[in-house]
């Protein structure tokens, strides 16, 4: 199961992986932001670990932007050991370890996409250290407001390039697996946002690859954002926008709390292991609303928005639906 | 159990019962905003029965007033019926039926508290549709912004007034058990607001009381709120504030949210019953707001009213706290 996984060595590695990518993640988005700077808090947890918290409130560019890492070990309840699906047989005393990154980023204008991405690695061992079980998680979902399809598309291709240059069926499966977890399934199957990827229990030997050739396609993904959303944000930040479209991200990002309370299992799993509340919900807005039963006119934006978060296969050329015409805006990725 | 529950025509007295009650209450805020008027839906659920929405938006003293009426019945699946504490020996073919309303008031202005009030009926029978058992629940707090002690006060006291008409054991118990009820627990168990009382499983042969005594408990505490919350609107409704008062309440509105979708039973209930999701969430703030680890100053109005949440004898005389008198506002209702 765990072949290949040396204990404390690959822990120390992964850890300073996840340290690195925070710092390149901060990096990132303070340049994103142009204007404003993170703060930073530690924090310990009660049982074993603790994180770093980055949050840069009312930027020049991004209304609230959280990057999280985190590093957090513990004894392993029977049942939160099934709730994370880990393929253990009940040992009474086992323990997890968990390294990772989170980002969450609200951006001011409507006509730049809230952008999430995450990163874990977990590791389950028996009391003595013996690795039981391990595997790494992930995934990086685009939430936009105004409905710009070259932006999803830019999202999509750009993840499943950087798929492919691990295994190709990386990026069909996780875009899948995608379109299934960002689901408000209590609003009708209504997805959170335009997708992109997540995958979960990549254990060494998955698609015939070994520890090293995952891990390498999992830092790959941490280190996406620049080229996925980097473009997006910068092309969008002269775009101008109103009363109208920040009503509608205001609505849009009442969904986006319904799923990260509900449904979402990172956020639950922060609930129940005692993190550090501030930074598990570190990904909620700055600002939300919620409208009584909304009416959107058949071809506004609004209407448009709401089609373009059927799931959708982004990568085909196929893909310039009737939302893409409407638009009208050219393609500038391509 | 149900003893003196006589099925059909009990039913049709309580579903006459919360239609006159859902009827003065919407007169009752229609009153209260002084302007606007309320938007009625009506719906049916899949699955057996339906409901009347009645929502004010952006009137002129409430910004978002929703009161509700549903009369919902359908098959009971075993796994419900045990979340909903039904006394049953897990018939395979039980049925449930639940009348109620339910009433959230987000007024505009900070120095308005905000109130909710829910009163249900169930009873759950076999296929043939014998009784099995039958309960009455229900419950009201108060959730104000700016810390008025004497707010607090007027409403306990006059729910206790209620109470104590028809047991001396209910405000106590009902008061406690609401005080542990409506909680964050994720938040270090910071309470949503000041409280109020909330009861569940109320039987016919509770405290010595027959089915009929409880019907004309549960109806006073449905139309509680001319007497609990309206003197308090009138009284607060002229009172100034600005963007500081604004932001203590859409930085309270957001721990709102996260209780009602993290831990309210009834909202959990309408998630997975298939309820008319608009009418189920009608209870989320139109605005709400999430700040990354805010401190407050010690003797702010902030640090005041989070004070003021923790759990209290507003009854007692005694319950004239530092906050009160750091207040300096006199006491209206005594």
């Amino acid at each position: 199961m765990a072949a290949g996984v040396s204990g404390g060595k690959f822990r120390e590695r992964i850890q300073h992986m996840v340290e690195s990518l925070h710092d390149e993640t901060t990096r990132f988005f303070t340049a994103v932001d142009g204007g404003g700077e993170f703060r930073e808090d530690r924090w310990e947890r009660e049982g074993g670990g603790g994180g770093v918290s980055r949050v840069l409130a009312e930027g020049a560019t991004l209304e609230k932007a959280g990057v999280n890492r985190s590093v957090v070990q513990g004894v392993l309840p029977a049942a939160m050991a099934q709730r994370l699906g880990a393929r253990i047989g009940g040992e009474a005393d086992a323990r997890f370890f968990v390294a990772g990154m989170s980002v969450v980023i609200h951006p001011r204008s409507p006509m730049i996409p809230t952008v999430h991405l995450n990163v874990r690695y977990f590791e389950i061992t028996d009391a003595a250290g013996e690795p039981l079980d391990a595997w790494f998680g992930g995934g990086t979902d685009l939430t936009p407001t105004y409905p710009y399809p070259e932006d999803a598309r830019h999202f999509h291709r750009t993840l499943q390039a950087i798929c492919a240059r691990h295994h190709p069926s990386f990026y069909p499966r996780f875009k899948t697996w995608c379109d299934h977890y960002f689901v408000n399934a209590h609003r009708g199957d209504e997805r959170r946002g335009v997708g992109g990827v997540f995958f979960d229990h990549l254990r060494p030997g998955e698609a015939g690859l070994d520890l090293e050739a995952l891990l390498a396609f999992w830092l790959d993904l941490g280190r996406s954002l620049p080229a996925t959303y980097g473009p997006i944000a910068d092309r969008r930040r002269g775009e101008l926008w109103g009363d109208r479209e920040r009503r509608l991200q205001l609505f849009r990002r009442g969904r986006y709390v319904e799923f990260n309370l509900v449904h979402d299992r990172g956020t639950l799993f922060g609930l129940q292991t005692n993190a550090r509340i501030e930074s598990v919900l570190m990904s909620l807005p700055p600002l939300a609303a919620w409208e009584y039963a909304p009416e959107w006119a058949p071809g506004s934006v609004e209407a448009l928005l709401m089609a373009m978060l059927e799931p959708r296969d982004w990568v085909a050329e196929g893909s310039t639906s009737a939302a893409v015409h409407h638009e009208g805006t050219k393609d500038t990725e391509g």
